[in-house]
């Protein structure tokens, strides 16, 4: 256990053609309009408790500190006063409206001061008070950070106080999970062992018996099941609920489960993974399929249009979770899951501009499709629940640290996009540079500017069925290159990187018949202004050849997919008729399904039909 | 306009393989255990203001009026002193409930005695209303019958007294239409022209300006829409909100229309209901594909599984909409939706045994789906709204009436199902005798038993692409006959009924690469039980010959299909794999839709996937 540690984001600086612009953007675009949002609508007032009289809701204060973490994080990229006066100003708001006590929630003292901790299954009490601790331990060293810092660990020590089965204590666990990883990155910035325990209290004493939510609150299934406190966690088996919550959930779990060197409850947490990647996942990453409760359902179920879910948040929260696996346990599955996460179900839920964001990122739109999820086909500036926008102010600057992981003199390669890193391993610091168009293209070169000895280990990743690796003109067999390293030498990794066609096991009842084009770890969607026909009418030849070239109107660089399709022409004038369709050979053009709805409003599909020129028995 | 009418139902007795069973069966076993739900859940007792003190609902009252038709139509089918002594029983109870003032509902009576009509847009006061009236015109003749009838008139008049444009009156619509049609009836019944006014009223001051459920109920959209009520009618094109109210609403503006000679009324009529049969209905004529508000949404949205609704009251009152269409216009198209809904969308809806019901009728059920609306995959006993059982034992017993409609000196056959009748043109009684097995079969003999100069037209159904047709040794190129019968004469008619792969509009994307198969008039489904694997794996070869064979476990006489299949097998392990799947051969049985989920519960498809040997586009 334990094997890796992930490197600080800002020791690590993308140079490629998708991340270092994503940073970018949300620096100059995600954060400021999210800023802008956030005090139009009166989440930053609500701190003043004597002035503010204007509506509040119980998740602004989440929202709020989200923000405040994005900004710590892009402070530490790029320097800017304005930001960090904003982050000061914005915390003092915040201290100021703590309670003698320690409790600092803006929506319970100004609203329900008489509530407090008295609806934990559905007030997002504990959730706001986990935010506020990521935000508190983010900014701890900016102006107002020290200030902030202890006021949240003054409102941790309240929580520590209150929750827990000692004498004096009540039991309670979060309707909303967040705060378990929280305590632990306070335990790791204090070394205060309280805010760890406390940790491992909510998350083992949760689900169990005396269910605290029946008893107290009147909770029953399904929503006891949404909320992931249907049974205690080491009873877990089936990622389940809520997609969010459970992501965070079991992030924490993995977290306590690193601390603590516990086996038992990392092997919890890698059952719950598998199920939701053997079972529960789209092929973009997105999780949690089911609109009604934004949760996971059944396996299987992952239906692309109307009905479906697949929360920006969520597939945040899955790369969050893949990372903490993947640390622990060397497993490239994980980085597998990771990769097709943020490439793909993550990055589809934020604009190119930076200030448009979906909560429901569809893998089907169709104009005759009515859109059952709070969705939109369209990204929205804003929602009245705007947890989607917060998540990337605070997601996006800290993507570099998803390239490395350390381990004991070795660095290991995850993404080979392009960047210049200085990873500190437990000796030295080694400066590293890697160049190249990933995940564009395969072709990878590192620099390692640092003489000295350790191990690189390249991940093959799972898309990937032949690589050549070579280094100071030998070549390897085995992805790992244990030397004394001379500064400037280059290892070349080429990862062979071809338009494939994916299809899905049958019980995914709305992929049949159906596939989806992936190139590398990037998934890729038809939009319908590239094509020569309605998108729904296109089948696919998949034996053809699929060519690559340009994007017309995404950012150079994109790599578009050509290939041959079929139009089917319907026979009939009605609605529906007898005989066969007729087909006219047509060719489709298919992009990056994370850049999709960039150039205006169209139909997008990510699963489409597809033949073989050879599918009868006889070809077996 | 008025081109026909509609023979009594009781005129008609079916003698074929599917209608004679369904209604005895209904007589046998729905109404009986409709009744024994309506005494069990307290529905009866309800009318005993003074004793009852149980749980009651606003639409309580229309399911007991439903029983209650549907027993007077039992009762002229076949004689039974205890359900007419029930008849008297129940009818006798209701009328002990009615206000002095002639005011007959017994939630609000007791409930809510102050808010009488103040909640006319969710309320279902009108619906009920409207209901008892449709009872009492059926039970007329029966004993208690009369008293029960002046009962529901003194009831009419009061709502005639109570909503209008008129002094000392208020606007007021019903949320639930029905009562409109129901008036209509009653002026039938009684020659009274202030019910049909009534009628005009509730259907003309509609959705008009200032709107009553706007100003009154604080309604807005959608849920005007939901209702109906958004515009005035005769503004309406597109059939839109809950599907039952809407085909409720246009039947009774189709009798409007057909009372008052209006045809620009008809016209409305005609373009909503072509809106709905060319965009809106599904190839089993089930309508209102939206579990959200059980209502049309927009067209070509028609998903299969999960998502839909398909209510099997709407699919019955379309059946009621398209015959007083056909009966106005004499087009074929509306007998073509009737039958298509009749053999397939509403008897999907009842159970063989006759006692189970399925209030949304799938066309896609799989294990790995999640139901979002009311439905169940397996028909239930009864229902909180128990709605679609109490249609059941109205329907039922008048499906004879569908088979003729009588103009002037004409007699056409409309659906060809073996039967015996008794039908009353203006100057005579004809007898008739069809015989045959249809819809199972096209070969149809019909003998006429009455000799005398009329005309028989034989409809030849939208899906016949070859007919022939011959009486006396001659053979007829139009399927109208006139001549002087003599008694014993017998036309032959043979309908060729080949199994079709019907496709649908691309624009229902859910249908893209799956074929209905499609007998006749009935359409079939796979029901996985008949497989040799999973329903979903299996891609039905359409080129390859459809064989007609017997269907195991199901009414004898049922034709079962029989054709090749491939079986897709899936190439990877995990949820998603590179690669084309492989193909066995194998073969496929589908039973007619209607009848699945008679022999236990499991996966069943009727839009699956074929392919065509030759499908490339040198093969045009």
């Amino acid at each position: 256990m334990n094997m890796y540690e992930s490197p600080a984001f800002s020791d690590v600086r993308p140079a490629d053609p998708v991340l270092a612009g994503r940073i970018a953007k949300c620096i100059e675009k995600t954060i400021p309009s999210s800023v802008a949002r956030a005090v139009e609508t009166g989440r930053i007032d609500a701190f003043d408790l004597d002035h503010y009289h204007g509506e509040r809701h119980i998740y602004w204060d989440s929202d709020v500190a989200k923000i405040l973490e994005g900004i710590a994080y892009a402070l530490r990229l790029r320097p800017d006063e304005k930001l960090a006066a904003l982050f000061e100003a914005w915390t003092k708001k915040i201290v100021s409206c703590q309670c003698p006590d320690g409790y600092l929630n803006s929506y319970f003292t100004a609203v329900k001061p008489g509530e407090r901790w008295k609806t934990l299954s559905t007030q997002h009490e504990l959730y706001c008070a986990g935010h506020l601790m990521e935000a508190a331990v983010a900014g701890r060293d900016l102006p107002g950070g020290k200030a902030f810092f202890d006021a949240v660990c003054r409102y941790a020590d309240l929580i520590c106080d209150t929750f827990g089965r000692g004498k004096d204590q009540r039991r309670g666990w979060p309707g909303h999970e967040e705060i378990e990883l929280a305590l632990v990155k306070l335990y790791r910035a204090t070394g205060n062992r309280r805010y760890l325990d406390q940790a491992a209290y909510f998350i083992d004493d949760r689900g169990s018996h005396p269910n605290v939510f029946e008893a107290e609150e009147g909770i029953t299934e399904p929503f006891l099941v949404n909320v992931q406190a249907d049974k205690p966690v080491r009873e877990m088996t089936e990622a389940c609920g809520h997609a969010v919550r459970a992501v965070y959930l079991y992030a924490g779990m993995a977290d306590l489960a690193r601390e603590t060197d516990d086996a038992g409850l990392l092997n919890v947490c890698e059952k719950l993974f598998d199920s939701i990647c053997s079972r529960k996942m789209y092929v973009t990453g997105g999780i949690g399929s089911s609109f009604q409760g934004e949760r996971f359902t059944r396996g299987y179920d992952l239906a692309n249009g109307s009905l479906m879910y697949a929360e920006s948040c969520a597939a945040m929260g899955l790369c969050q979770l893949a990372s903490r696996l993947f640390d622990m346990t060397g497993k490239t599955l994980y980085m597998d899951v990771l990769e097709t996460a943020l490439y793909n179900g993550v990055l589809s839920g934020i604009s190119l501009a930076g200030d448009d964001f979906f909560y429901t990122n569809y893998l089907e739109v169709d104009e005759n499709l009515v859109c059952y999820n709070s969705g939109s086909p369209v990204r929205q500036k804003w929602f009245s629940c705007s947890c989607c926008p917060t998540s990337f102010c605070r997601f996006l600057p800290q993507m570099g640290r998803f390239i490395y992981s350390l381990g004991d003199g070795e660095i290991a390669v995850n993404i080979p996009a392009a960047n210049t890193a200085e990873l500190k391993l437990a000796d030295r610091t080694v400066k590293l540079k890697i160049e190249g168009d990933y995940p564009y293209s395969g072709k990878v070169r590192i620099v390692v500017e640092t003489s000295g000895a350790f191990t690189l280990r390249l991940r093959i990743p799972g898309w990937c069925r032949a690589w050549r690796l070579a280094a100071g003109g030998k070549t390897y067999a085995e992805p790992v290159i244990t030397k004394n390293w001379q500064a400037g030498e280059a290892v070349e990794l080429d990862l062979d990187m071809p338009a494939d066609f994916l299809h899905s096991d049958p019980r995914v009842t709305g992929n049949l018949g159906r596939a989806a084009l992936r190139r590398g770890p990037v998934v890729y969607a038809l939009e319908e202004m590239d094509q020569t026909c309605p998108v729904r009418e296109l089948v696919l030849c998949a034996d053809r050849p699929v060519t690559v070239g340009a994007a017309p109107g995404l950012p150079a660089g994109t790599p578009a997919l050509r290939g041959t399709a079929l139009r089917e022409i319907f026979s009939g004038s009605g609605l529906y008729a007898v005989g066969a369709p007729r087909y006219e050979e047509t060719h489709f053009t298919a992009i990056p399904y994370a850049l999709w709805q960039n150039r205006g409003r169209t139909n997008m599909c990510v699963w489409n039909r597809v033949r073989y020129e050879k599918e009868t028995p006889e070809s077996r």
